[in-house]
C-alpha cells in the first residue's frame, strides 16, 4: 500500500478502508508517513469529508496508538464529560463531585488552559496543596475510596492525535468534524469511560461559530459512540457570552463552590445541574427527569459540596479554601470596567472576554508560560441585562496595572451595548443521541 | 504574515493576494515555510482552484526563484515549444530543424524521460557523439551561427518548481489545471523566449484523459502568457495513440528524420509542420496558413533536413547515421508481435505502450538509470487499421529474451482489437489562444 494512493482515494471522494486508516494512523506514529502527506490528507478529509464508518475507524486507531487506561478495578458504571472548550466554563468542578455523590465513580483525566480557553488542572491547581499528577495506582485508589478525582493525562496517551493535532494546527486542517470528532472520541475513550457525555458549544467563543456546525459535530461525536458501543449524549449549548459570571482560576473554583453551596447565578447552575443529570441516567440512576432532581437534591443537602472537600483533600489540596474565598492568594491589583453608555448589553465577543482574561494573567500564550491563579474577570453584566453609562460591567484582577490596561481594553471590545434587548439567552439549545436530535428549552 | 493564513484563505475559497503569493513561494524556496504546509495549501488548491491572476503570479515567482536565461544577445523572435508529454513525440527534433531553416533562431532546452513518457536528450544523445551538455556561451554561439540548437538546462533554472513538483508528486497534488500549468509556464518563461507554442496533449498516454480538462490546461497557459505579455498558442492533440510508427530513442531519431526526407507516415509528418506553422507565424512568417506552406516547402526543398546535419554536427554529433539509419547501434534481440484475432485496431492505451517501450529498455525508472538507446517499438498497426490474426502488429527491440517477453506482454495489452472499426482519427482537436478555442479537422 502506498500513501500517495490513500491521499488521491480521499481527494477524489472515495470512502478509506479500515486497511487505508489502518496504514496511515500506523505510519504517520511510527514515521515512516510524513508529516506532508499526513497534511495533504487532513486537507483532502476537510473537503471531502468521513463516513460514519471512517471517521470511528480513524477514532479507534487513534485511540490504540497508545496506552488505553482500564477502569475496571474502579466497580460501577464509568461516566465521563468532555466539553469542547468555552470560557468561564468550571463545570467540571461541580458536576464531577455532584455525580460521585451520588455514588457513581468519576476517574477523570483533564487537561490544561491554552489561548482564550481555560484548563481544569489550572484551575484546580489554584487551590493550595492540590496535586494533578497522581500516579495510576493512587488515582484508582482515590476514586475507590473518595469517589472521584480529577487528576492530568497518566501514561502515554493516544499519541497519533497528539502528532496530528499539532500537524492540523498550522496547516489550517483543524476545523474538520470528521478530524475534530475523532481527535476528541479517541481520548476519551483511550480514558476508559463506558459511557461520555459531551458538551459541544456553538458561538463566539467556541470552535464551532454556529448551531448547525455545532450539531454536525454532536452527530459525528455521538456516531462514534454507537460504532464502538459507549453510548454518548451530546449537549448543545451556547457560548456567545461566558459560562457563569466569573472567568478565570481561583475565580472559577470560587463560582464552583457556588454552585455546589446554591451562591451562584442560574445560568451556571442550571448547566451544570443539566450535565450531571445527563451523566447520571447513563450510569443508570433513572429517567433524565430524575437524575435531575437527585442533582438538586445532592446541592441542596450539602452532599455534592462535601464530595467536592473530600476529592480536594485526597489530591493534598488546602479545603480551607473553599469555605473561606479569602483565604486564596488575592490580586494585588483590581479594577472596575464602566459602561461606556447607557442601553442593554446585546451581544458579547465571548473569545475577547477569554482572551482579556489571559493578557490579565489567567491564562498562558505558550505551552509552558506561567499562569497568575489569581487573575481574571468577575462579570456584573451579561448578555441582556440594562446598563446606565457609568456602571460596573465588570470587575478585573492582575498583577500589575499595565495587564489592567490591556484587559479592560480588549474587555470593553467585548460588548455590544446597544439601545434595543436583544432575544432571551437558552444556554442548552439541543440534545443529540443515537435517537436524532432533541431541540431543548 | 502567517503561512497559515495563506492555507486558511485559499481553503476556504479566497483569491489570495500578490503579497500571499510572494510570500509562499520565497518562504518556499528558503525553507522558512515547511513542506506540511506547502503540500496543504497545494490540496486546497487542487479544490478550490486559482484564478488568471493568481496562476500568473504563482507563475512569475517560480520563473523568478532562479536564473532567467537572457536569449536577448541572439537576434530575432525566439519561440520556444512545449509538449506536455507523450508517447513517441519525436516532433522536437523535425520542427526545430524546419523552423531554423526558415530563418528563425530556436534556442531549446529540453528534458529527460521518465518513466513512460520519452526525453529529447535521450533521444538526441543516442547519436554518436552528440553532447547536450553544453556551455550557455557555446549554446548561443551555436543558435548565432546554425540557427538551432537543443540543450540539457544551463544554470539554475526555476528551483521553486524543481521543489515543488517534487512534493505535489508524493502528495497527489499534480493533477491541478494552476498548479499544471504554472509549473510548465514557469520554466518556459525562464527559458527566455519571446512567444511559445504547446502542445497539450489528452487521452490515454497524458497527463489529461479528456478534451475538456486539456482545453482548461491550455486556456490557463495562454492565460498566463497574456498576462506577462509573452504570446502564448496552444494545440490540443489526441493522445489516444502513439504518435508515428517509433517509440524508443535510436528509433523516434530515425522517424524525425524521416518527417524532414518524406519518408514518414502522414500523421506524424502533418502534426510537424502544423507545430512548426504555429511557430513560424508567431515568428512573424506571415499567416498560419503561410506558414504551413512554408514549412512544407523546406522539406521538400531539403534545407530542413540540412539544418537538422548542421545543428548535430555543431553539437558533435556524427550524422552519417542520420544518412544511414544502419549506422546506428542496433538492438541484439528483436521479436516480431502478432495479432491474437482478426478484426480492426479499435484503441490503444498510449502509456501501456510507453510503458512497454521502457520495459525493453529505452526508458528509465529512475533518474540515473542507463537508457538502452537501441530498445523500442515499431508499430506496424495502429487506431483504425485492419488485421487478420497472426499479422505483424509491432516489432520490438531490446537487449535480452527476457525483457522482450516483458514487453510484448505490456505491448499486447495496450491493443483493443474488435470487429467493428473505430471513428476515423484526427491528431489536433483544438487551437486556443488569446482569441478563444478554434475546433480544427
Amino acid at each position: 500500500m502506498r500513501m500517495y494512493d490513500v491521499i488521491e482515494r480521499k481527494r477524489d471522494g472515495y470512502e478509506l478502508t479500515d486497511e487505508e486508516i489502518d496504514f496511515f494512523v500506523t505510519g504517520y506514529v511510527n514515521g515512516s508517513i510524513p508529516d506532508y502527506q499526513a497534511s495533504a490528507l487532513c486537507m483532502a478529509i476537510f473537503f471531502q469529508g468521513m463516513t460514519a464508518r471512517e471517521t470511528a475507524r480513524l477514532t479507534m486507531d487513534m485511540m490504540h496508538s497508545g496506552d488505553v487506561v482500564d477502569l475496571s478495578p474502579i466497580p460501577g458504571i464509568k461516566v465521563d464529560k468532555h466539553s469542547t472548550g468555552g470560557v468561564g466554563d468550571k463545570t467540571t468542578l461541580a458536576v464531577v463531585p455532584i455525580v460521585a455523590s451520588c455514588g457513581v465513580p468519576v476517574a477523570k483525566m483533564s487537561g490544561r488552559g491554552l489561548g482564550h480557553t481555560g484548563g481544569t488542572l489550572d484551575k484546580l491547581e489554584s487551590i493550595p496543596g492540590l496535586s494533578v499528577d497522581i500516579s495510576r495506582d493512587d488515582f484508582f485508589d482515590i476514586v475507590k475510596t473518595c469517589g472521584c478525582a480529577v487528576v492530568g493525562q497518566t501514561g502515554n496517551l493516544v499519541p497519533a492525535d497528539k502528532r496530528l493535532y499539532a500537524l492540523r494546527d498550522v496547516t489550517a486542517t483543524v476545523n474538520s468534524v470528521p478530524l475534530i470528532a475523532s481527535s476528541i472520541m479517541s481520548k476519551k475513550l483511550a480514558a476508559g469511560c463506558d459511557a461520555i457525555v459531551l458538551d459541544v458549544k456553538c458561538g463566539s467563543g467556541a470552535f464551532m461559530k454556529t448551531y448547525d456546525d455545532a450539531v454536525k459535530l454532536a452527530q459525528a461525536m455521538v456516531a462514534i459512540g454507537e460504532e464502538v458501543g459507549r453510548t454518548t449524549v451530546a449537549l448543545i449549548s451556547d457560548m456567545d457570552q461566558p459560562l457563569g459570571a466569573k472567568v478565570g482560576n481561583t475565580l472559577e473554583v470560587i463560582e464552583a463552590c457556588q454552585v455546589l453551596r446554591r451562591e451562584a447565578p442560574v445560568d451556571i447552575t442550571e448547566t451544570c445541574i443539566e450535565l450531571a443529570a445527563n451523566m447520571l441516567t447513563l450510569a443508570g440512576k433513572g429517567t433524565l427527569e430524575a437524575c435531575r432532581t437527585l442533582a438538586r437534591t445532592q446541592i441542596a443537602n450539602g452532599a455534592a459540596f462535601e464530595k467536592l472537600c473530600q476529592m480536594v483533600e485526597a489530591q493534598g489540596g488546602d479545603t480551607s479554601v473553599l469555605y473561606d474565598y479569602m483565604r486564596f492568594d488575592q490580586a494585588t491589583h483590581t479594577r472596575q470596567v464602566r459602561a461606556p453608555r447607557s442601553g442593554f448589553v446585546y451581544a458579547m465577543q465571548t473569545e475577547r472576554v477569554g482572551t482579556a482574561s489571559a493578557a490579565l494573567g489567567a491564562g498562558r500564550e505558550t505551552i509552558d508560560a506561567d499562569i497568575d491563579f489569581s487573575a481574571g474577570i468577575d462579570l456584573a453584566r451579561k448578555t441582556g441585562d440594562a446598563v446606565a453609562a457609568g456602571d460596573v460591567l465588570a470587575t478585573l484582577f492582575s498583577s500589575s496595572e499595565k495587564r489592567l490596561d490591556e484587559g479592560e481594553r480588549i474587555l470593553l471590545s467585548a460588548y455590544d451595548i446597544r439601545d434595543e434587548r436583544p432575544a432571551p439567552h437558552r444556554h442548552f439549545l439541543a440534545r443529540v443521541d443515537a435517537s436524532g436530535v432533541e431541540l431543548l428549552g
